[in-house]
């Protein structure tokens, strides 16, 4: 039985009254930010242990910092659910807190109504998802994967503090790291704010997340020649902006003839630039992001090959290096169907999109089916104080949730064994 | 008579070789960088005057730095030929300069063949027109046409130095700033190099310059919305780098499509640029030159619109701000034929052609008639170290600018009174 009106309603303003408590956790007064292992982050750790241990969980914290309240079953085996509590600086309150109090809120709807469940719960509150402090994003769920490896330990924050050390000083041991591996996890559930306006616009509070899309970051640099703006005419220019123009608009053309193909310059440098003198160079970024591999592949190719085109046409130099280059990954089918169901049996209507951000889901695939639910953000606000969430959507959120969990703890065991990440 | 063969190749190899001394007094070791009233200017002085005494000419320093060398005629009316001798920083060697060397060997011919002026002669070198100490350009030639007011005396450089400061520091006298207003001015002629590759093009030593292009300097924003790269689909995005885009491709295709216009977009900042946010706000520069006022005027107001309009198509924010108007200086048409007879009697085929760059001809020609020779720039190259000019070139421009004077000399004196400014 789904969770009556006023239960919802109580748990959900607490979720979000708790995100507010949260935001006052931080390392700059009138600002949130709260970086991994900082301060703040032992602060939140305090109020993370009792609300879990309130909600019925044991709570553990591994080598990273990672906040881990569990509900034991017979079966050891576990669906997880969580998001994370760092936050990029000058941030809003919900990016990832949001998912970790709705977690909370979860195992407590769960321990007040009594829900049997077959396998075992975990709430997580990923310790850093954010990349802020070591210029290495999903700490956390790396850890929990298994793929923090010892390398990455020795990188250096801007005060140069080793990863490592930082770990010793928040009071863990880094050689706990092993240990904090997870083990038979059936399923990762996350919830997060969109940060994008997809489900404002279509005037929904809720989506199921088909997949985290893949990326292609990538420099290109046009060369031409510097030349005086006043003595130069038109046609002996060899101009490397107004030729990055014409990158710029196929980048925005070829996006908006692909179905679900983002694309976006947004970085550009001209060299030495001067109101009279003619753009010698100019770099520019390309970001590029589908939920299919392939058709991203073929869009970078293309777009790089018209780059290339337009410098030699216009006998300039062209150059290109990819930053960044990672795949989709696919929410899992079974699940985000249960997720789907769930949706609709709320009464709302069922709403699938394509995550262009990523989410500690995409790494806990290494290890896990996942599913993934987003809450509609105002404005397609994020990483920004005005990030906002609607009270009533918090408690859809919640309200799915409990469902998806009421779904695949009424479904038959075999269903894990069955179904392949 | 003109100068024969032997000599026009001494006087001119002189020129040069004085370029090549000059290029040794520098503030920086290394680079050739001569500010307004550097110490290094003060050897420059010294240089000068011994050449111009050589010359036959008797040498004033006035309030500014301006070394001027006459020859006095039955009449006083004069006729002025020169440039300017400080440099940008990590200059060449022949931008300004060379005029002041051909100058100087122009008043040599005149001395050693006895050709007789019915006019006096002076040979001028500026002490500043780049701009560079006082963020303020044509201090040396402003300070010969009067228009060099008191309040910008007050202008300091970057040690906070006032200028009128510099003047005394220097060994001037800052009073004596009215006394060096030019009276009589009949004609100014400069020699300068094209800075720019029409004459290259061409396959042309030198070329008449019909006026120097007036021009439109301004600085253009757009506002759009910042949005996650990955999260905001193209239908739903505010993007002002693409606007921005657009309007640097009409930029080229208009000036392309007008016959001697020039238009270019030298800057471009993204606020905030970010390989993974959408950009939001945009500024460019925009700088927009032709010699007729009227149709540069129609230029930028197009320009304007379409940037408004495209702004406005995009749901974007549009402003900008006119940072420069000024108006084209035309050579005097009496003069510029008497330059252009000159050439084509040399044997070579006249060509005119507009200034894109502002020289100080162009705040001579406030008290007097101007005429301008260019000589051609090796690759359009100048305000750089590899500013070259070819040897066979300077020579030419001598041998015209010395049949220039024969003619004005030779002509009945009416045609000062008869022709206008």
């Amino acid at each position: 039985m789904p969770l009556e009106s006023q239960l919802l309603t109580a748990l959900s303003k607490e979720a979000l009254e708790r995100c507010d408590d949260l935001a006052l956790l931080t390392e700059e007064t009138g600002a949130i930010t709260r970086t991994f292992l900082s301060y703040p982050m032992k602060q939140v750790h305090t109020l993370l242990s009792l609300w879990m241990r309130e909600a019925g969980l044991t709570v553990r914290i591994d080598a990273v910092g990672n906040v881990i309240g569990r509900l034991e079953a017979a079966d050891s085996r576990t669906v997880m659910i969580g998001s994370h509590v760092d936050t990029v600086p000058n941030a809003g309150k919900f990016d990832g807190i949001l998912g970790v109090m709705l977690g909370i809120a979860l195992a407590k709807a769960v321990h007040l109504s009594g829900l049997s469940l077959p396998f075992s719960l975990e709430v997580v509150a990923f310790s850093e998802e954010e990349g802020v402090r070591f210029a290495l994003p999903f700490i956390g769920s790396r850890a929990l994967v298994g793929s923090l490896s010892p390398d990455l330990l020795e990188k250096r924050d801007a005060a140069g503090v080793s990863l490592s050390e930082s770990i010793i000083n928040f009071g863990l041991n880094p050689f706990d790291l092993a240990a904090a591996k997870a083990k038979d996890l059936l399923a990762y559930l996350e919830i997060h704010i969109e940060q994008g306006p997809v489900l404002e616009s279509k005037g929904l509070a809720l989506g199921v997340v088909q997949g985290i899309a893949g990326q292609t970051r990538a420099s290109l640099s046009l060369t031409g020649q510097a030349g005086h703006a006043g003595t130069t005419p038109m046609n002996l220019r060899r101009d490397a902006l107004a030729a990055a123009a014409l990158v710029i608009l196929e980048v925005e053309r070829l996006a908006k003839a692909t179905t679900g193909l983002v694309a976006t310059v947004g970085m550009l440098e001209v060299q030495n630039g001067a109101g009279n003198v003619i753009p010698e160079r100019v770099t520019l970024s390309l970001d590029v992001r589908h939920l299919e591999d392939g058709l991203r592949k073929r869009a970078v190719a293309e777009l790089l090959d018209f780059a290339w085109q337009t410098a030699r046409k216009r006998n300039l130099a062209f150059s290109h290096e990819i930053k960044l280059e990672q795949s989709a990954s696919h929410c899992n089918e079974m699940l985000s169907g249960f997720l789907g169901d769930a949706l609709e049996d709320s009464g709302r209507k069922l709403f699938a999109l394509p995550s262009g951000a990523g989410h500690d889901a995409m790494v806990m695939a290494q290890i896990s089916r996942t599913a993934m639910l987003f809450i509609r953000s105002p404005g397609g606000i994020s990483h920004h104080p005005n990030e906002t969430v609607q009270v009533g959507d918090t408690r859809a959120a919640l309200d799915v949730a409990y469902r998806f969990f009421e779904k695949i703890a009424a479904a038959p065991a075999v269903i894990w064994d069955a179904n392949t990440r």
